[in-house]
């Protein structure tokens, strides 16, 4: 992407309110050069972007290992309470990054456009990954644009990718998780996903389930910021809670137990669940995080997290233990227990 | 994605000779994880991958600057001569980061599959991709998989995003091409773009017509070795060399004058294009790069290309001058002038 100082002769300006994606868009050529300076660097523009070349030129990180880390975002519908695809795109991949224990630097976006998308909910998309992408300091620094015919995508797909750096011995994993240590959550389970799924079915709620979509780096530069000896930090998206835990679990060769009555869930998320015949453990996070501590730094890391606006309803849910068979197990409500498994069919396609 | 050495516990192994992308395998769960552990790890398998975290940690890069850039990947066909939508996205991003004068070193893959996608084809791609980072030396080290319902999509897109490191001093931009300057080019100039439309439009020529897909870091490694003074760097893909020159002379605030008969072409090439209305000026190349050097080291830089298996074909194809307009212009083989303007509408729909 260049920002263009020199404009490549265009006879009229884009028709941004009324105008529609078309295939010269993706050409290479003068359309592709428009839109890109009038809808992409105008709204995204910094100092990388600014240097007009394939790619941008960064600055030298030192002795700070990097991160990297990407997703493809293919969320229907694009726009939903609480966020877009936009916001979306930069926040899920600044988790990804920020949960590895790295400050992110750097975003790079790639667009698939379909012929025919508006050009005006292209532009609201772009304005809200901008302020995305400067609310949270980590500027996009290059790009790219590709075009589909009519009926060969779905509106627009984006592609992000982050590049962070972290402190020697700073790095985070999901294979640290030990026996003994405090399981942590940042909020309520299951809000993003509710919030697409009231869209699709059209659920009347008197107050919509708005997406909790946020990124996490500030949250966590708190917990570290508290001293606690953090051992794990993950991000519930897709598969939800559970899907995340199995995950850990079989990374680090453990096991884990759950308190159900502990599980922060909002009240119309709950109810919409059980309408849709839903597990909210299972149901997608995009501003929640998982936080796995040593035990007696558990009570620590809570408060730190509660300090913060996006941990303000954090809760400690369990505990890991020693497990051959590497099992998320739950003890419910009433005092029994079961087995937490891998989320098995789509339960939710395209939810971010 | 993760390497997965204790098993999610499945049922049964995938069935690639005959299975298909169904929605399940973008949920994040169970079906999800097989599928990147049984194809996607399988075949791209390295250290990093093997993390299993949601991104890869990477090595401190010390003083040396970072380069990141990215591709998103959407030709049609996904096969052709020559080439496939999984090596020409390794290629296509490694080309970007060292047109900067950067070592290529990690990249980052996302996928965006379409429900009912032959699970054979997308181990076919996979396992293209995997060797054509294995042989560049780049290891693909995080990614990402979405699955969009059938009409959706097309098969497959592709987005990569690759990350290098380049000593202090040596960046290479397009704003830095200097009147008097030489300009050269890797080789035959539209291969790409003809491989992609002979098929589309089933051309029956007695050779096919090959993609020149390659990763250029080697030929560029050789060139900078000659000790030539190297100020441009850039790989002419969508829009062809016509639309290159015009980015670079916008970047530098130069001029450029071509002559026609030292553009190096393929005969088939040529009577392709001319049989299509199409000029090779405009016609994407994936394994072309243009160089612009100081007028003294021309020759010396030729003879550098020239001894690379890349670059066995390269030419010094014109001059950079002053021109407050930045114009690209061409002396035509009958003696004559013509700007060489830049691409208007589509040509080329889906060429990368």
């Amino acid at each position: 992407m260049s920002e263009g100082k020199v404009r490549a002769g265009y006879v009229r300006s884009l028709d941004i309110k009324h105008g529609q994606v078309d295939m010269a868009h993706g050409s290479g050529g003068r359309a592709m050069a428009q839109l890109i300076e009038e809808l992409f660097a105008k709204h995204l523009g910094n100092e990388y972007l600014a240097q007009g070349d394939d790619g941008a030129l960064l600055p030298a990180q030192g002795a700070g290992k990097l991160v990297m880390a990407t997703d493809s975002h293919v969320v229907s519908p694009l726009f939903f309470p609480g966020g877009d695809i936009g916001c979306l795109s930069v926040h899920g991949t600044i988790n990804d990054v920020a949960v590895m224990g790295a400050k992110p630097l750097w975003l790079s976006a790639g667009f698939i456009l379909e012929e025919g998308f508006k050009l005006a909910d292209l532009a609201l998309i772009v304005q809200s990954m901008a302020n995305a992408a400067k609310a949270a300091g980590v500027p996009i620094v290059t790009g790219d644009t590709k075009v589909v015919e009519r009926g060969k995508g779905d509106g627009v797909f984006i592609t992000t990718t982050g590049v962070g750096v972290v402190a020697p011995g700073r790095e985070l994993s999901g294979r640290c998780a030990k026996p003994g240590d405090a399981i942590l959550v940042s909020g309520t389970l299951g809000d993003h996903g509710m919030a697409i799924m009231a869209v699709r079915e059209s659920l009347g709620f008197e107050s919509p389930i708005v997406s909790d979509t946020a990124a996490l780096h500030g949250l966590i530069a708190t917990m570290r910021d508290s001293g606690a000896d953090i051992h794990v930090l993950r991000d519930p998206t897709r598969g939800g809670l559970a899907t995340t835990l199995n995950e850990i679990t079989r990374q680090s060769g453990v096991g884990m137990m759950l308190q159900e009555k502990a599980l922060p869930v909002n009240p119309a998320v709950n109810a919409a669940c059980e309408f849709l015949g839903l597990d909210p453990l299972y149901v997608a996070n995009e501003g929640k995080l998982v936080a796995i501590c040593a035990e007696q730094d558990a009570e620590k890391l809570l408060v730190a997290m509660r300090s913060h606006p996006l941990g303000a309803a954090a809760a400690i849910i369990g505990r890991v233990h020693d497990d051959p068979h590497h099992f998320v197990q739950m003890t419910t409500g009433f005092g029994g227990k079961r087995i937490v498994d891998w989320l098995s069919g789509e339960q939710l396609p395209r939810i971010c």
